[in-house]
């Protein structure tokens, strides 16, 4: 076997670390960073005279700028080490958040200087190349085909989701525009208004291209919602996750379709859209002629890590295409675990096959023989995203670029033209929509959602996505090393003995085989029975390792929360009520479970020796935790103190 | 009198320099950013044990990381180096683009260390308090009362507007929701139909507080068009200056209300929206039934920085609720020129008399006694804001701060229940909305379009609003730079004599006294009467001035165009196609006409020295663009050449 490209990534080098280990690398290069821009500056016409002199410099009024300019930073510097949160050390186990990557921080800093604006060629001729280059890596990784198929970066994964919208809405009117146009409703005679409806996004693109052929694609463009307005109830239902998340309930007010347009798709015991509940649902809209605006499924929940059955959605869709001729648009929120699909691509960026890929794993020694993932599910999910029409996905989360860097793919360029402002030509081979250097990119701002954007962010991904190939050598292994964190906390909770506190006991449960890297547990009191006062013990514990205990820096651990409630996942999280050993009729009165919640992400702790020493720390910190809460309730025996603590029986 | 605070500000201590004058402090700067943030790191819980060491350090595939990490930065700093646009120079003469604040980049870079996201508080307890302050900054300098105001940081002008028209469209239901429910309809009951469609926002504002008060406010809020979709029939018309920044044309379609419902207001001969013609389409409109949606004003247009008559339109809304019981809401987009309005207010943040005001401005030097800026009209536009109900302004324009930043600003921060995501409640204080330092902001992400988000952009905003107040001393005195530059130039092109080359001769022509620091002007062939040849000829020159003829960095001058033409500014442009020396009919006939561009930003040329050696470089630089068109030319009678010069006569 030849020795392949990459393969001797490090991944402890890829980050400043823990304790700035890579202090003097990280220094020397923002040093080179702000040395090339300066030279830059100084070489530019250097027969120009000095507007600034030496002399000019040396005023009062000069330096006293400069003082105060410092100043200035003295005190936003003892601001940020007062109060933000350490996402870089291991200590840090919440939400999606970790150290960034070093290349990143400092793309950004070298291209920020520049202040390059992605909004227009002209004012990016190097970033807005960077931001295209960036797309198309995250639309290869998912496998779409790169001749086809467009992606970009947005502020981050909310407005992409919008963009997936906004083309999902307008493309629905499309056929509609079509049939109402006199020298076009020929191309539709042979489909009812129902049908009009139904159309599936390949047809409606081969008719975008016959319409520009035509000649009246803008013409038409004009016709849909977009020049005249949204009619909801012609557009179709929108089917999101019963656990939506709220970008979704923003994106049905925002573009006109209406919140009471969205049908929550019901979850099963894994917080996954349930997917026989998702098809009766489908069906039965088909039957009673409604349409189906767009369906979106979520690649890694933000609550519980949660990977829908994108196969089971895109066999669905094929399903309803052949029994009743109705199509829809699929857009996937993988804002959270899409970079994960770099673990399921070999060192040529291939898929592999699932045996394949196992194997290839514990060979690399990136996930252990004793850990499963991806389970099969998972990787089939996974798999069939090249076939959905677009996805949502966050630089900022997974890919480990500091904020903000969202981003959104398209499968098919050509239904940009939908939401762009640009007029729209047969031939794309000139326009922004091209992805040959060489030719011009035109105003970005007019093919998305927003205009003006800092061609730094594009610089940093680009940069990432150099150092780390979007597959098993690349960011495959830094994802591995949170995937196996935690699944090894999810192995030590699941066996951990009950935690004594005086005369308490505190049994720890966890979520059993989360799909990604997030894992959800919480502390048990022995004894207890009410399903309330875990809640408010949990709840406790959170506030304790959280910012609102105070200086964060000074605390032991931190972590995040979430309340699994009825209203978003049905009777779903009775299963981890009762496993805490709370009835269910006592689920049924409370119907919420507060529970402790992190994405495991850090890269440090993929050693197996650092991991235990780790766990040896966490448990005494958890002891302390307890021990604090025991205390304020021994204290409340005595005086009335502003903290809950009744719940301790 | 007591010497004011500030009032010592050193414009040239503010930037890089465009030779990095400020190279020693700058480094010194990064440097202290970066150890700072190192320090924090190494000396969280020093206790813990080192997962990194120096002999892991050590370990080839270490170092290669390392090496191949700086590698890439090799690549991207050449590309940088090579392409960039150099905004920083007086040579750069185009976009909306100059140096940016050193105080800015540094704590951008110091608080992107630390990664704060400000969607949620959680996750950065220091920057969510400094974009909330940074956005407060900004309603004070516009006027608004502090204690009802709210603003906050978005990714771009683009964004902040389409947040307005968010919060414009929502509220344009309410009532009607008000009025369908069994529980409130006795509260609009003495209204009709049409009266419901038109209430004064704050006749709305108070409806949510009553509203709030019963208890009923989220209930009615999913009867508006958030929760049942949108209706563009009883929506009304959306009134956007005909120059349309092209945000709205996507803003339309974004929020569903249809691309056909804008009514475009024509301009008058300066380019402002024509303050007649807006009465009479406004009456026109309301006297047949038509609801308005929302008008939208612009202080400062991106083709021409034109500012329109704020004052006008608040007077008209008044005469519109007084004649016919029918009000609208009004955004103003001010994205280019918000931050001027500092040059209005004085060293203690209070708007100055004009009189006061110009005499101030000599005083302190800011303005010449030789230049009229402000105009009564812009004067008057500047503070007639305060009673507009919302305002885009970017930092990342005249804010001088670096992509992205954008910012929109809210009269009464009440209006924000119409979009939030969150249950609303009567007493505010505790969350979100609050500005109090010890309030819980909560989740950012559910009050505003965008969720994830850098906290590095807010802490840039505000150090530089710290470094800068807002007022006469500090932002004022560096775009009075920009001003008078601007106003330099006019009265240098408008004066200058023809410039000969060769057989050859070309006037320059400039449009009038801009409202802002926008320049338009051409170079007019002598004896050319064909306006399409004009055209040609100025096309050509802004590509020999612009990237688009190879590397920026080795160019002399950089500019940008624009086309002035009939669809978007009627029968505007003849009075410049006329100054210039083409008939009626020719404008007629041709119907656009191509200028050269310039937002004049740069702080260097406020010295009457500087600019006076600038402007002589300026004219041989237009003798060698002109003599390099004429030669192309000459080379074109004895070869075919691809670019077309055949428009010379």
């Amino acid at each position: 076997m030849t020795k392949p490209l990459n393969s001797n990534l490090n991944v402890d080098a890829l980050f400043l670390g823990p304790k700035s280990e890579n202090a003097v690398f990280f220094r020397e290069m923002m040093d080179y960073a702000v040395s090339e821009h300066m030279h830059w500056r100084s070489g530019f016409h250097p027969e120009d005279s000095a507007l600034v002199t030496s002399i000019d410099r040396y005023e009062h009024n000069y330096r006293e700028t400069l003082y105060r300019t410092e100043g200035i930073l003295n005190q936003l510097s003892a601001k940020l080490k007062n109060t933000s949160i350490p996402f870089f050390s291991p200590r840090y186990l919440g939400h999606i958040n970790a150290d960034t990557l070093m290349v990143s921080n400092l793309a950004y800093v070298m291209a920020m200087m520049y202040n390059p604006n992605n909004c227009s060629y002209e004012a990016s001729p190097t970033t807005t190349d960077l931001e295209l280059e960036s797309g198309l890596d995250l639309c290869q990784m998912f496998g779409y085909d790169s001749q086809q198929a467009w992606g970009h970066i947005t502020s981050g994964g909310t407005v992409a989701n919008y963009e997936g919208l906004w083309v999902a809405r307008n493309l629905k009117t499309l056929s509609l525009a079509i049939s109402q146009h006199p020298e076009t409703k020929n191309l539709l005679s042979h489909k009812s208004q129902k049908q009009l409806m139904n159309i599936p996004t390949t047809e409606v693109i081969d008719l975008i291209s016959e319409l520009k052929k035509q000649g009246v694609f803008n013409e038409i463009r004009d016709m849909t919602c977009r020049g005249i307005g949204v009619k909801p109830e012609i557009l179709g239902k929108l089917l999101v996750p019963q656990s939506k998340h709220y970008s979704w309930i923003k994106a049905a007010d925002i573009f006109g379709i209406g919140q009471e347009n969205i049908i929550p798709l019901p979850v099963n015991e894994h917080y996954q859209t349930d997917v026989a509940k998702m098809r009766e649902i489908t069906f039965s809209l088909i039957e009673k002629g409604e349409a189906i605006l767009a369906m979106i499924a979520v690649v890694g929940t933000t609550e519980v890590g949660a990977i829908d059955r994108i196969d089971e959605v895109i066999k669905l869709r094929q399903e309803c295409e052949e029994r009743y001729g109705a199509s829809f648009y699929i857009h996937v929120d993988a804002a959270y675990a899409g970079y994960a699909c770099s673990l399921l691509l070999n060192e040529q960026g291939k898929f592999m096959e699932y045996d394949e890929l196992v194997k290839h794993h514990h060979e690399l020694g990136l996930i252990p023989e004793n850990i499963n993932w991806p389970k099969q599910g998972v990787y089939q999910s996974f798999k069939a995203l090249k076939h959905v029409d677009s996805i949502t996905v966050d630089p900022h989360k997974m890919g480990f670029i500091q904020y903000s860097a969202g981003a959104i793919c398209m499968k098919n360029k050509q239904i940009l033209d939908l939401i762009s402002s640009h007029a729209a030509y047969v031939f794309e081979d000139s326009d922004v929509h091209s992805d040959s250097p060489t030719s011009n990119r035109g105003i970005l701002g007019a093919s998305i959602m927003e205009g003006s954007k800092a061609g730094a962010t594009a610089a940093a991904l680009w940069a990432a996505h150099r150092l780390l190939p979007l597959n098993i050598n690349g960011y495959g292994k830094v994802i591995a090393a949170g995937i196996v964190t935690a699944n090894r906390l999810l192995d030590k909770i699941t066996n951990v003995q009950p935690i004594k506190v005086g005369k308490y006991q505190f049994e720890m449960h966890i979520m059993p085989t989360p799909d990604f890297h997030m894992i959800n547990f919480s502390f048990k009191e022995v004894g207890n029975t009410s399903l309330l006062n875990h809640n408010i013990l949990n709840k406790r514990i959170y506030e304790l390792c959280s910012y609102s205990n105070g200086r964060a820096y000074t605390n032991d651990l931190l972590t995040s929360s979430t309340i699994l409630d009825y209203k978003e996942y049905g009777d779903t999280p009775r299963y981890y009520a009762e496993q805490c050993g709370f009835s269910y009729s006592e689920w049924k009165e409370v119907h919420h479970i507060y529970v402790l919640r992190a994405a495991v992400m850090t890269h440090c702790l993929r050693n197996k020796e650092h991991f235990e020493e780790y766990w040896e720390q966490l448990k005494s910190i958890f002891v302390k935790k307890l021990t604090q809460i025991v205390d304020e309730k021994e204290k409340q025996l005595h005086q009335r103190l502003d903290f809950d603590t009744s719940f301790l029986s």
